[in-house]
């Protein structure tokens, strides 16, 4: 494309997206295709010559719109808040229209030295000790899959350099609690342990690990010859928030010589209020820490924030050093293609850059603050209502909550049903968007504030669909 | 950020991209900073009011252009063509505006489909059989680890649901070539093979892959008890886009049962031409083949494509199926998050899509022919050419070349020494940016061909900068 075109049409996006995020309200927030649709809309083959993007605009608004689910839409309740602020799409157009490689150092200093300075800044601001080192990821997965290979080296003595995990002869194992997230499983497999190695350690009533049963896993498996590795403790698990003892689990991490990795996904973007840093205490015992800015702080998806204690540990499982990539200055800096699993690396520290000069530390402290204290709201209604009930604790911007009326108790068979059925009317609505989950054979309905442009009346407003859809529902 | 800052600023960055595009040949390629000159010019602690934006393009322009070693110049050959067309630039705006989490289906069907859709022209572009599935991964390495992955559980039959890769008994090998990229034995201890198993097989003259000796390594290994699991050929290696036997190899990898991974990151891209569709005759045969659009096609990083021939297998090794992730649709759909090591998923196939449409097949034909053909012009040169040797055949855009005046026959220190001052002295002109290797012991000076923006006039330019370096080195 040429650069006029590129004005023209580049002109025209921009006020495109405006105009998207201005309507976002008028628009069903869950899509509403059938499977196929937009896929069926377009042409079966690719075209033999080019078309430009003249009628980009009207294929946006005819094709794409209607398959997207709107997460920037202020009735997002599902999942948890996944944004792009406006300030982090210029960023991203930026780091598309510079399009540097951040591999190496020396492939474009500013990605590395940019992403130094915003890793430090974000820790300053999460309040973790100087003794972290952070790194952008592109996902809380990576992120934790690369914990458990560190982990996995940690213990084996670098066995990766001789025979690999399948030389090892007393075989190692992770430790995580029932409510952690699917990325910990699926990594833990992925890194060659087994699901036989794998022990998720029962939680308590508000769905925390129970460290008094993880010491005791831990100590039947040393008992049993096995070599314990890793621990994951979650500050505000996927489904309810819950809060794993970090402190407590850190004793065992220490006691025993484990990883502990601290899963802190959505919870850690809280941090940066100093009134919730109670709910991980322990985590600057922590060998690695993963937090997801691109959930609830602004920077669009992928900018996952992972912190180590030892960078050298990392660098050394990651590293391969071949003569085609080396550069003159390979002893003065960081490259940071060493710091994670992919070579190639795109600019995504401006995102950072640009959210956080944009709303400065306060201004981030006062979204995390309004969106805790609406769920805190919502926490009291659901409270104070009758045939509702609230099933967790909320530290967060999360209530996990049912209706169960009377003429339902103790069939949790019905009331699965009528809650699905209670979820499902709200989001065929279009205002509101809810998913749920089922945490010890109960289904709740989830309802995760802080969608940027979620306000009081958003809540109030879902509120108010839930109570008339369990009305309409019994 | 409000949206009518948005649209102020968005026209102002969309300006300065198009500036910046337009002045790039004015820019010395390769970044003259120095390490901590990026870092020393932002502030050590974040700002605790935000600031806004306003003086962003000012910022933009004094700390971070001068750290950018620019990709889009069209006096780049360094390391590999890789390039945002602003097609491409344009269509990351629109993901990050949009702002779609597309792991599920159901968290954005445009997300998942124009993927589908895209992932499928891409197959009949580069004449892959109908046989093969693609999807979108963040890179090379990324999908060569998951294609490991993938050889590992087929190997074991799920040994990951069992006791993992620690519980096996006889050591699983992986193969390769001693040219194979380094993320492939990355990926080799990473999942656990262990160094001692990973073979790196001798290559021939022209720096391909002996198949007589994988076969021969292979062999051995059975006879010793070993596991032959996994063989990696590559077409267009990194060095020197050498072209392993693809075709010999999966008659081995047949024979014993080895999963088949083509990595043909760069070269992959090239098989859109039908007239190059040679270089990796056999490669339907493989499992898992990956090659990387956003190095020589336009869509800017990242975007590599992964295609699989059974894609049940891959969804098996990587799905997890928690309830809070379960939708509706989940039987009839791909839920691409079941398709890689990350959960989230960024709206990538947008980049495809609008690269694809704005320049057709005939376009994207257009630009590889130029760009081999520019390749082929400086073979000739460096071949007509005294005291100049040329170190690999020039199959795609990569000429390996090196200065060997007669005055330093024979002492390869001294030739070492002088093609790296040779490479040094074009790099700090500014105008070109050459990286160099060392292959088999010898140092060779790579002119990657193939910035989107480079035409004969910048190949000319480089090869009179290199006769220029080469004699005042002397």
């Amino acid at each position: 494309m040429d650069v006029d075109q590129f004005r023209m049409l580049g002109h025209e996006l921009v006020e495109w997206i405006a105009a998207y995020r201005e309507r976002l309200e008028e628009l069903p927030v869950m899509s509403r295709v059938e499977p196929g649709e937009v896929a069926a809309q377009l042409p079966a083959e690719p075209p033999q010559q080019g078309e430009g993007l003249g009628d980009i605009v009207a294929d946006l608004e005819r094709v794409v719109l209607p398959g997207i689910t709107h997460w920037n839409h202020p009735g997002w309740f599902a999942y948890f808040p996944s944004n792009s602020d406006l300030a982090s799409v210029l960023a991203d157009l930026v780091a598309s229209g510079l399009g540097p490689q951040g591999m190496s150092w020396q492939t474009s200093p500013a990605a590395t030295e940019v992403e130094d300075v915003v890793m430090e800044w974000l820790r300053q601001m999460i309040g973790l000790p100087e003794s972290f080192t952070g790194v952008i990821h592109d996902s809380a997965s990576t992120a934790t899959f690369t914990a458990l290979l560190c982990a996995r080296e940690r213990t084996t003595g670098f066995g990766q350099n001789r025979g690999g995990l399948q030389a090892e002869e007393a075989p190692l194992v992770v430790y995580a609690s029932d409510q952690a997230h699917s990325s910990i499983p699926k990594a833990a497999l992925l890194a060659g342990f087994g699901a036989e190695h794998l022990r998720l350690v029962p939680t308590d009533d508000e769905h925390a690990l129970r460290a008094d049963l993880l010491e005791k896993a831990v100590a039947e498996d040393r008992a049993a010859g096995h070599r314990p590795c890793a621990v994951v403790a979650a500050t505000g698990t996927t489904a309810t928030t819950a809060l794993d003892p970090v402190g407590r689990v850190a004793d065992v991490a220490e006691r025993h010589g484990l990883w502990l990795h601290v899963d802190a996904a959505l919870a850690g973007t809280a941090m940066i209020c100093p009134e919730f840093r109670w709910m991980w205490e322990g985590a600057e015992r922590a060998d690695s820490i993963v937090f997801n800015p691109h959930k609830w702080m602004g920077p669009g998806f992928d900018l996952s924030a992972y912190y180590v204690r030892d960078p050298e540990h990392l660098v050394r499982v990651m590293s391969t050093d071949p003569s085609y990539l080396r550069t003159a200055q390979d002893g003065l800096v960081r490259n940071l293609r060493d710091w994670g699993i992919p070579l190639g690396r795109r600019f995504r520290a401006l995102k950072l850059w640009f959210v956080i000069r944009e709303h400065g530390v306060q201004g981030l402290q006062a979204r995390i603050r309004r969106d805790v204290a609406n769920a805190q709201w919502l926490e009291e209604q659901v409270d104070a209502a009758g045939e509702w009930e609230r099933l967790a604790p909320v530290p967060l911007q999360t209530v996990c909550l049912r209706h169960a009326p009377g003429a339902l108790a103790g069939d949790e068979t019905a009331l699965d049903a009528h809650n699905l059925a209670v979820v499902d009317a709200v989001n065929r609505s279009g205002q509101s968007y809810l998913t749920s989950a089922v945490v010890k054979g109960v289904r709740m309905i989830r309802v995760s504030i802080g969608a940027e442009r979620t306000e009081r009346r958003h809540v109030e407003a879902v509120w108010q669909a839930l109570c008339e859809a369990a009305a309409a529902a019994r």
